[in-house]
């Protein structure tokens, strides 16, 4: 073990004081002679008083923890955004809890309580869907901050991602490499990142005075269906010149389909998906083009978006954090 | 914020003693008299006193957090590693404090000095490769566990994969599938995992009466290895009927190139992976069968031994854990 360190109560015997006194001498805080108050501190100095956390905890009634409860248990979502989190959580001195909640609720209310009875400073919940989602509890003793799954309470304090935008960078990115026929497939209709992603399309397309050929095509988030819509596609739309995909999974199964039919690619159709998820975007043949949706911002965001809050000047609302489009060979 | 609850100090003053008395008679230790004792305990119960984890803390000399420093900053194999940890330490009433340090000695170095300033009662090092590494630091004041890379040093503890093992559940699943011509496809040789497959491979076949077909394939974690890999194998060895691929990917890469090249699977040729990862193996075609290597079981094996360990009783070496095969089509 490293040697002993002095502690709080050596200091309050060097100056003479009790301990509560030391404590308040120290944080500044309740009425003191400066007499005294200077007295524990010439102590303190002496005796190179360097308060531990637990100590510094007591000192000041912060603990410089948050919890972060993800219900992400697969962690493609909640890895980049646990890792803005820390970098943003870093610059404040502060440590992380990390709690799975694994989409059950029961688990969730359970790491609550004991991240509250950690005296966290407080939380950050993070999801894996746009949908807006209940509050995680109500009259909280400490800030909570909704990452990618915003809060339908409307003083909570939520960082999102910009699903329309990123469409919007999808489309234009096809339209100005002359496709004008561009069709869309996506993830499940009750999903409102496959909704708002649609309707950013058509938003984008009619910007440049185009339609998309079909209706959007709702599915599931999986290469199967990007395979099996494209097939589908060629039946009634031979002549689509793009695609935009709804995710990176659905537009690997596309370029695959497209290729197997016998379409060049990026010559003949252009394909743009949503992730820039890299196991999934680098491998296809070709390379996706993808719009990345800035989940390690959004985690940043929402740390600084915490800090904010812990000092007094919550900041709520759901904030937009918007994607960049990264090109490659679709 | 939550009513006020009462701290050791409200109890030291109903028992008209100091704190630090209070705290001794709470504990159990240190030399009171047995009246002193009782009195502080009945009025701690008085005061319905529920120790806050911080006030626990300075009764036990415990925090109850542990800290995880992952290397791993895809999250691939540290996102099941964590959660199986946090299985076991959850039983153990342990929160866990998440760091990153993103394969940087000089992170990891700061994130260990900022979890023992918190005074975590153990650390969880976790990797993402099987070579041993060195330890983390040297006459630590709290006990470490490394998981998945091993520590180089002797005293410490280890939990990691069955290497060879794996290349045996694979290559016994080909020879019971009638394969007889295997060759092997795998990562870097500098890789103590690429390795590691390709002896136990061999020596699994031995135990058959066979040899792999040509030597092992060394290459690079990757679909393109695995497609170039076996666009050479099929002019070396036409004949080949049984793939075993040191990863999943590269599996991928090696089913979609035999189906390129004609091959039917898994009637003619048959495969099999390492690492059962979701969104390469399940998307296949056809879908692979793999090894798991139990990462989910590594982390909570780490979180068992550390808190063993917390607890005074070590168990230094490196621990196995065994992988199971994922049948699924290929």
């Amino acid at each position: 073990m490293a040697a002993r360190r002095a502690g709080i109560a050596d200091v309050a015997a060097r100056a003479g004081v009790s301990v509560g006194t030391a404590s308040k001498a120290l944080n500044g805080r309740g009425s003191l002679r400066e007499e005294t108050r200077a007295r524990v501190r010439a102590a303190a100095q002496e005796l190179e008083f360097a308060p531990s956390t637990v100590a510094r905890s007591l000192l000041t009634g912060r603990t410089f923890t948050v919890g972060i409860i993800t219900t992400d248990s697969y962690g493609r979502f909640s890895i980049p955004i646990m890792r803005g989190a820390e970098d943003a959580l870093g610059l404040g001195e502060m440590l992380a809890f990390l709690c799975d909640s694994r989409d059950d609720p029961i688990r969730e209310q359970h790491h609550l309580r004991r991240l509250l009875e950690r005296r966290v400073d407080g939380v950050i919940v993070a999801g894996r869907r746009t949908d807006a989602r209940q509050p995680v509890g109500a009259n909280l003793p400490v800030p909570v901050v909704y990452a990618l799954a915003p809060s339908a309470g409307e003083l909570d304090i939520s960082v999102t991602s910009d699903e329309r935008g990123a469409a919007r960078l999808a489309v234009d990115h096809l339209v100005r490499t002359g496709r004008r026929r561009i069709a869309h497939i996506t993830g499940p209709h009750s999903h409102s990142s496959s909704r708002e992603r649609a309707a950013g399309a058509t938003q984008a397309l009619a910007a440049h005075g185009l339609e998309l050929v079909g209706e959007p095509w709702f599915g599931s988030w999986s290469e199967a269906w990007g395979r099996f819509a494209v097939s589908q596609l060629l039946r009634t739309h031979p002549d689509v010149d793009g695609v935009f995909c709804g995710a990176d999974v659905i537009a690997r199964g596309a370029t695959d389909a497209l290729r197997e039919a016998g379409a060049s690619l990026p010559m003949q159709v252009g394909v743009v998906g949503v992730d820039n998820w890299g196991v999934v975007a680098e491998a296809a043949r070709p390379p996706l083009t993808t719009v990345d949706l800035g989940l390690q911002e959004i985690g940043r965001r929402a740390g600084e978006l915490l800090l904010e809050a812990i000092d007094g000047t919550p900041a709520p609302g759901i904030h937009i954090v918007p994607g960049h489009l990264v090109v490659r060979e679709s």
